[in-house]
């Protein structure tokens, strides 16, 4: 992954920026960059939860050329499908692809709570993004849109699940609940005698449906081993 | 993609109701539940941007098992990608594809604040996701976890770009400015005689490097004419 640069312009609400930097940190990217912010006293807010490192370490720019000069890649984000033709627009899905992939350092850019990037801001940058919302309710909370964007990019498609704690249980357990199962349910006169086979069959898939793991089989042995003793005592 | 309701166990803040209300707006996700709210007025929490339809219509309840009765799939959330050995954990990676892969109603449970879902919260679960974030700073906000998790259930690993809106120029233009490009080097002096024509095929090169699209070949072309002129004249 290539250093990621947040660049906030003009962001008006020192929560917001706080949150900014919570969802920078969670994901691994320290870098905070804002160009005119609207509030200065912003490096106290409550809402950097564990973050502050980021809001002390932020760089506060004059413009916005200023804040990108470094960066390879400039990419704006926008809430607007429409209306940007001057600019090739990609979604999310496949824009975090390309910024993942991208080498040099990329400027992601957010604009302000009320107005978003203007076009001015826009001329800068070589790509704009869009967060998959929903038309009839585009617009996305700062904080949100930059913890949405940072999953995206730090997100890794081949990633497998946490290898399952259980130990499965072996088949020969499972048949033995089976079994204990099966005669459970014949002493208590469930198992019709003429469909006996029919019925052993739906058992034995039921009990394979279970997927049990080791611990979950002996419980079962051990609790249907408690109900043939009630029912033959 | 199945119906999908998020579930907040004992939530603190009414700002981060709103917050993930607001998220489930942008991600067309309309179904909040909350089981023992801490804070009862959040119906009127400001960060709701206009998604207080879900504020509005979100119910209430005074259980877990209650709130997730009618759910078929129950996934709890946790920030933790240890000591959880009673559950299988899935990263959001694929955990969210598993989600939104599966049939019937979903259930998608986040805890509250300050200490998450707890043990017996967690045994009503199927199993638990993770959002894959740094182990150092793991914990996200409530509203911004809400907002990636949904997003990873809606997004489209297909989703192809916006179709660039420039038509790209045609051939005979970009060959046309090639032409225009090496004239005005050389008549400027840029162009060695001996080298000439390795010259013409870096410039040929370059030039289709730009993928041009048709307005602004013909902005470049006008630009080397006038160029050219100054040139001569």
């Amino acid at each position: 992954m290539p250093p990621v640069r947040v660049v906030l312009v003009a962001p008006r609400n020192p929560l917001n920026i706080g949150a900014a930097a919570r969802a920078m940190s969670n994901f691994g990217v320290s870098e905070l960059r804002l160009v005119n912010p609207y509030e200065v006293a912003f490096r106290e807010a409550n809402s950097a939860v564990k973050a502050h490192a980021v809001l002390a370490a932020a760089r506060e720019f004059a413009t916005l050329a200023e804040a990108v000069a470094d960066c390879a890649l400039v990419v704006g984000t926008t809430s607007k499908g429409h209306r940007l033709l001057e600019h090739p627009l990609r979604r999310l899905e496949m824009g975090g692809r390309l910024i993942a992939k991208s080498g040099g350092p990329v400027a992601l850019l957010f604009g302000s709570e009320k107005f978003g990037l203007s076009n001015e801001d826009m001329s800068h940058c070589h790509w704009l993004l869009r967060i998959p919302t929903r038309e009839a309710h585009e617009s996305m909370n700062l904080g949100q849109a930059v913890a949405v964007c940072l999953y995206e990019i730090v997100r890794n498609p081949k990633s497998k699940a946490t290898p399952e704690p259980k130990r499965a249980a072996k088949m020969e357990d499972v048949e033995r609940l089976t079994s204990l199962l099966e005669e459970v349910l014949e002493k208590s006169g469930y198992v019709n005698d003429r469909v006996a086979g029919s019925t052993r069959m739906k058992i034995r898939r039921l009990i394979r449906r279970m997927d049990l793991n080791a611990h979950d089989a002996e419980v079962w042995l051990g609790m249907l081993r408690q109900i043939r003793w009630k029912l033959v005592s």
